[in-house]
């Protein structure tokens, strides 16, 4: 089944918002066994919206929109469905009464304008929206299907999860697409290509590489009658994958590195401290992004001055002999908030941000240290002299590091 | 002149990347003069791509493009392009040569399927690239233009603004639009919609409202034969805004809360050290975006256990008598942490960040506290309980307070 995305909002076109609605809705058209192939952005305007419409109808099997299902008169992507298919919207008795409610319980009366969502045309349903105004319109006619959803992501998610999803697994029987992403990090997207050549090339399964700021990822597609066939024609070439990266692999599918480590301390009680300059705070910032890091992590300080260091701990002496981008400094740094916060590992990371060189040393120039019940490690890495790259590269390094040591606890002797 | 945008590549399809560079571009149309109508993602599709091509080349009369300007047998921009004029694509020797050189000059011999890179056709030039080996490709026939450049943000970025605006601000003269946008904090949507509300239903000039993680910004769009013109529409709105919402106002354009910020402390010589608990890190992040902030930023703690704001100095009686949720506690971390780094202002952020409320608190109450030379600044507020609305309205609101009281140390009385 062939399926396009219309994003639809003038406010997209200039640039002011980013679309994300169709990215996150693309992502779960393949295990659906549908395939994307078109996405466009159309404005506010009708003539567009019909001719969008009635392209989509003859090329796609499925047209999903999000956007413009609001009560104003830039609001026209009903009007754009009935012109497509030359039908005339009716107002709803029902709807209308519902629209009304809605308006009341919240003590006031429906303006005038809203009375816009209660229309359907012959061809459509309402899909319910209990997050919003704006009801979806669920559209079929001569095999073919259009489904529109309200334009803000707490409304359109719930509705595509609830109602949309489970419709289209029902509908669409014919194929399933099965994906599976294994994640690496420390060797070369060069090197990752050439230790896995032979599956690339073929289009079913599908073998895809990308580079990403946490490593090199493998991405397996493969397509099928179930999920037991398509199964059984990745797993050889995930085994493959495991079997010769390994050790390079930190994480699968949904993955992050800072979820893949806080699984990994939290399944062991362990907790965690920071001290980190160049990074500016995104270290700690990601970390906190997981919902229970309250649990292991103990804090961090973001120490981007001699002042900060010496303050909270690094030996003055240490920062005099060895500069304060150094390794010297950055294992300083990891002792000292993991003593001072009480923490089991420290992480300390110190470099070069620019936007100048620092103590003659480059922009990009990073030192990582990690201590913990095991030993320590060091790294010294050279990064593209960009601010966010050295950000996310550097954060996600240590992230992935420190978890491969937390893992590597279970193996050491006792 | 209207114009399209194609986003190639099927990684875009598979919502495995999210398309950023519509956006990037789609917002440096308007002051160009150049009306955006469509955006559309297309994967790596030969007939797709042609069909696209050709379909653009009647209704727009500029298509822009990027991605699929690779060397692989994926990357198929070109062709598709050849296809829609009915050209055939010929090896340009300079252009070969060139491309051999790039590799020469990095060690390695030019791989033979680069060689893609250096073809053309009839209606076709070179646009230089000199971030990597795609050039992009600028078409013209029959008064259309086709403007291809590569996907990769750190190529098509320094393309687009060295090469393809300058060209195409020459080409494009019967219009220009000037756009202002005007950033409040402080009063609700509702509210700043009533206060300007005569302003907005019209066309051109255009008033936009929109409800952004930094407060309500005001986008004024007016469309003239010049700039002069334009400007003289844009002028009144903007004074009659200013003259209303005046003290709510902390910046224009491409402000940013931590740039606004970050003038305000490097004229007046200032500086700043926080301590953040619930926001994790977010703060100190976003002030260090800015490339110069290590000039006025001496560093933070993210104090994100009891454990961590007592060995940074907030008094443990202060944690015990109001709690870590309080603010009292706020205060003692903005007061502790600019004594302790030698900072003219410090924040303290303390709160719920969930996913449990905490000390019979609710996620999302939050305290913020300001201190500095002329005073201290306490704030509590209610963010909606989701993790990242959390970080961003919170730091964004105390990077704007703590600008207010900047901007305010000079109407002080000496």
């Amino acid at each position: 089944m062939k399926a396009e995305i219309f994003s639809i909002g003038t406010e997209l076109l200039m640039g002011e918002l980013t679309d994300t609605n169709a990215a996150w809705i693309a992502g779960r058209l393949p295990p659906l066994g549908i395939q994307l192939q078109w996405v466009s952005i159309i404005g506010d305007n009708l003539e567009n919206l019909s001719e969008a419409f009635s392209r989509g109808l003859q090329r796609s099997d499925i047209v999903i929109t999000t956007g413009g299902l609001g009560p104003t008169q830039d609001d026209l992507t009903r009007e754009g469905v009935a012109m497509a298919l030359g039908e005339t919207p009716t107002v709803q008795e029902d709807a209308l009464t519902e629209l009304q409610q809605y308006f009341q319980t919240r003590g006031t009366s429906m303006p005038s304008h809203n009375i816009k969502q209660a229309h359907l045309i012959p061809s459509s349903q309402f899909i319910p929206n209990p997050h919003g105004t704006a009801p979806g319109w669920w559209t079929e006619r001569n095999g073919k299907m259009i489904i529109c959803m309200p334009g803000p992501p707490a409304e359109m998610h719930p509705m595509w999860e609830v109602q949309v999803e489970p419709r289209l697994r029902e509908i669409v029987q014919d194929e399933v697409t099965l994906t599976r992403n294994i994640k690496t990090m420390g060797m070369s997207e060069g090197a990752v290509d050439e230790v896995v050549s032979e599956f690339f090339g073929k289009e079913n399964p599908y073998l895809g590489i990308y580079s990403k700021a946490d490593g090199i990822h493998l991405r397996i597609i493969a397509r099928a009658r179930d999920i037991s066939a398509a199964q059984s024609m990745v797993d050889p070439i995930e085994a493959a994958i495991v079997e010769r990266l390994g050790p390079y692999i930190w994480g699968y599918d949904e993955d992050t590195p800072e979820r893949a480590l806080g699984r990994s301390l939290m399944a062991r009680g362990l907790t965690l401290a920071t001290m980190e300059s160049s990074t500016g705070g995104y270290l700690a910032n990601t970390i906190t992004e997981v919902p229970d890091s309250a649990i292991y992590f103990k804090g961090g300080v973001v120490a981007y001055s001699d002042t900060a260091k010496t303050a909270y701990g690094v030996p003055a002496e240490t920062l005099r002999q060895h500069g304060a981008v150094s390794q010297e400094t950055a294992t300083a740094m990891a002792r000292t908030i993991a003593h001072n916060l009480g923490a089991d590992f420290g992480i300390g990371i110190t470099g070069v941000a620019g936007p100048l060189e620092e103590e003659g040393k480059p922009v990009g120039l990073m030192y990582v240290a990690i201590t913990g019940p095991a030993g320590e490690k060091e790294l010294q890495l050279r990064v593209p002299p960009r601010r966010i790259t050295i950000k996310r590269r550097i954060s996600n390094t240590a992230l992935i590091e420190l978890n491969r040591m937390v893992n590597e606890l279970d193996q050491a002797p006792d």
